[in-house]
């Protein structure tokens, strides 16, 4: 009844930055067993994964990104943020609907698996769709139906309401509340959203501090800067995910470190707009932040893999401070990883009985090969890796490079059916 | 007779700008012969390559690296450049060998193979090796024996000149010679490497620009700029090739561009060793500079990819810029395609009859997908791709992910057995 990862060249634990070498994992019931260099003798297992020339540690976590913008993959590219929204996102988008939304989200999810992301926090309209999506490909999501004041695209918060009440939470999904930004929620709705939220124990997850645009607009609107907005209106608690933060002010991070916030950087989505600077991210870890990963969608990367946005990320804040020991390896590993978990709130993966098995298998291939004193950290995060085996709340959903539980292209071909429509209207119009 | 790239899904041609869908792609000796949407009745084709669901392209170039370097991957992070030279890469290189370096060439050939780079220069110690190495894979290579005038590590001029002798060239090996940089060469010696390169028609690969402190020496001991004592010493022509050049003025791009060098942008590297800054390419680019691209070596990269390169340079250059539309897909992928080939004065590659066939073939896996009115390089060059097929000098080297011509677990194996020997001085020392 149990998943064995035989014989493991190198398991990582990002939490504690132990290597364990030469050892076994065994994996009941969604959690870890047993970590040891010998089989256990009472270990049963169904499912054996070969793992001799492979690196083993928990999956990566998409903290923050919008799956169904595949759809949108590579349409608007270098241009101006307000071109983009303006001219070619926002129209496209109201062009979208639950059955798009379902497939692009498929499709997103397929390329997660196989970068090795196991856990995604999404944000979108149709969020329903997105979480069927997601789940169906057995990895994990916190779902947050996007909510907007005006109504413009997104639902109002009775619609998000209904949505996060339409399918239950289980051990893949968690519910949350999404309102856009404090720019496109007017005070009330924020107020509204955290009482929704704190009844339901639901996370909230937002926009802040993307661009110096989204400031001044909050300063405008409410005299006070995006994080303080926040703050007054009782929003800054563990079950935060603040998206971004790149123009935040000393200030702003004492409060989320103070509130215990979520943080997530998105290093590649923030440069592609280009709306300047680099995320204060050593003064949030300094602060005691709990900061994570995301790559913000498909749109603006257009890639969904978190280990290009650790590697991206740290080397963008080195050369930004010009300064090389800043962000090492290993704290890069554990923002994409367990510091994920916590910001969504699934059970933490580890190499200690009783966590969750979440982990991803990264095969020893002639680009991660370097000096025998190199760490895992150092190999795994600034080579080029693939990842071959996932496994998700104990669960194999990727073996040897194959997806195990879905026609991958029955994915493939449903998306691109879902496109002709969009390249339709795309011609008349 | 012929390689058949048959029935491809689109095929991109950089410097045109322009897709050829459902095409055809015919090739003999090296040489395409024709590219069309009908098989040709006059082709004899011995071997085909399936490519309905795959782009074809040039190869990509790496045009700066040192690739015996993976010998130090991962072995010296996050360190300030001096402690990383000084404590670090430097006492170890001391213990490389003929033989170190070739495996370690070969499992860095193999690295190229797998991420779609089919021609490389290389600058370094050995290599002869290295040459043989990257060779024996069926790559293309431009071979500059790193020269010293202190005889530190690299050899001296005559030393060079005697490797370039070694080995003939042939359709897949050019020789350079590779003064290491203006500060490490002496005036003597650089214009003693002028001559030599002139008498044998050879390129010039030499460190540019790299760092502040590289600028300053060069002015204490030149008391002028570097590209200002390359220009001097009368080694700025269509055969220099000038990697990093992050630190130069406008009056030293306005020279470059007037002697028609080329430059190699190395964003990756720049960025983890963190001298500061960011490379003015639209300067360059704008005063007609030939930019091309690069990885430089393993242990500061620490890959060789330069799909990686590219999306990487250009939003390192859009966030710095704080401006979008800088650098745009079309111009990253010629950068990172024929500007390369132009650069290493390999043959180039394209779709008409004439041209080189270095082809590469990227799978539209799930993270390549998007809107349908996206062009190929909005896909190819922000995606997450992978490259399935390898075509050099009209030979199959890469088909359907696997290496046709060499044996990839020896080449794994002799790299570990010459780690060996570093990790035992490691521990004695």
């Amino acid at each position: 009844m149990g998943l064995l990862l035989k014989e493991v060249y190198a398991a990582y634990d990002p939490d504690t930055g132990k290597t364990h070498r030469d050892t076994n994992i065994y994996i009941e019931d969604g959690s870890v067993i047993e970590v040891g260099e010998h089989l256990g003798a009472s270990w049963k297992t169904d499912t054996v994964i070969e793992c001799k020339r492979k690196i083993v540690l928990p999956g990566f976590v998409n903290a923050h990104t919008h799956l169904a913008m595949t759809l949108l993959r590579g349409y608007a590219e270098d241009l101006s943020l307000q071109a983009w929204l303006n001219t070619k996102i926002w129209p496209a988008e109201q062009r979208l609907d639950q059955h798009k939304v379902y497939v692009a989200a498929r499709l997103a999810g397929l390329e997660l698996l196989y970068s090795g992301v196991t856990a995604v926090a999404d944000m979108y309209f149709f969020e329903d769709s997105v979480a069927s999506a997601v789940t169906s490909l057995g990895l994990r999501i916190l779902a947050a139906p996007a909510i907007f004041s005006s109504g413009f695209m997104g639902s109002s918060l009775k619609e998000a309401i209904n949505t996060v009440g339409s399918i239950r939470e289980n051990q893949l999904l968690k519910w949350a509340l999404g309102p856009h930004s404090t720019y496109s929620c007017s005070k009330d709705t924020l107020e509204e959203v955290r009482e929704a939220a704190e009844g339901r124990e639901l996370r909230v997850h937002i926009h802040v501090g993307e661009s110096r645009r989204s400031q001044v607009t909050a300063e405008t609107i409410y005299g006070r800067r995006e994080v303080e907005v926040l703050g007054d209106l009782g929003l800054l608690s563990q079950r935060l995910i603040a998206a971004h933060c790149v123009w935040t002010t000393k200030r702003e991070i004492e409060l989320l470190a103070r509130g215990g916030a979520n943080v997530v950087f998105c290093p590649v989505s923030n440069a592609k707009l280009a709306e300047g600077g680099v995320a204060p991210i050593p003064e949030m870890l300094g602060a005691g932040v709990n900061v994570c990963l995301g790559t913000d969608g498909p749109a603006s990367n257009n890639s969904l893999s978190i280990h290009e946005t650790m590697k991206f990320g740290s080397l963008i804040l080195k050369n930004h401070r010009w300064d090389p020991t800043t962000l090492d390896a290993a704290t890069s590993l554990r923002m994409a990883t367990t510091n994920g978990y916590r910001a969504l709130g699934f059970p933490a993966p580890g190499l200690k009985r009783g966590l969750a098995a979440d982990f991803i298998a990264v095969p020893l291939t002639p680009s991660i090969h370097g000096h025998p004193a190199a760490s895992i950290p150092n190999l795994v995060v600034y080579s080029s890796i693939s990842v071959s085996d996932v496994v998700v709340n104990g669960e194999p959903i990727l073996v040897d490079f194959h997806p195990v539980k879905i026609d991958e292209q029955k994915i493939v071909d449903e998306f691109q059916m879902a496109t002709l429509d969009l390249d339709t209207h795309e011609l008349s119009s």
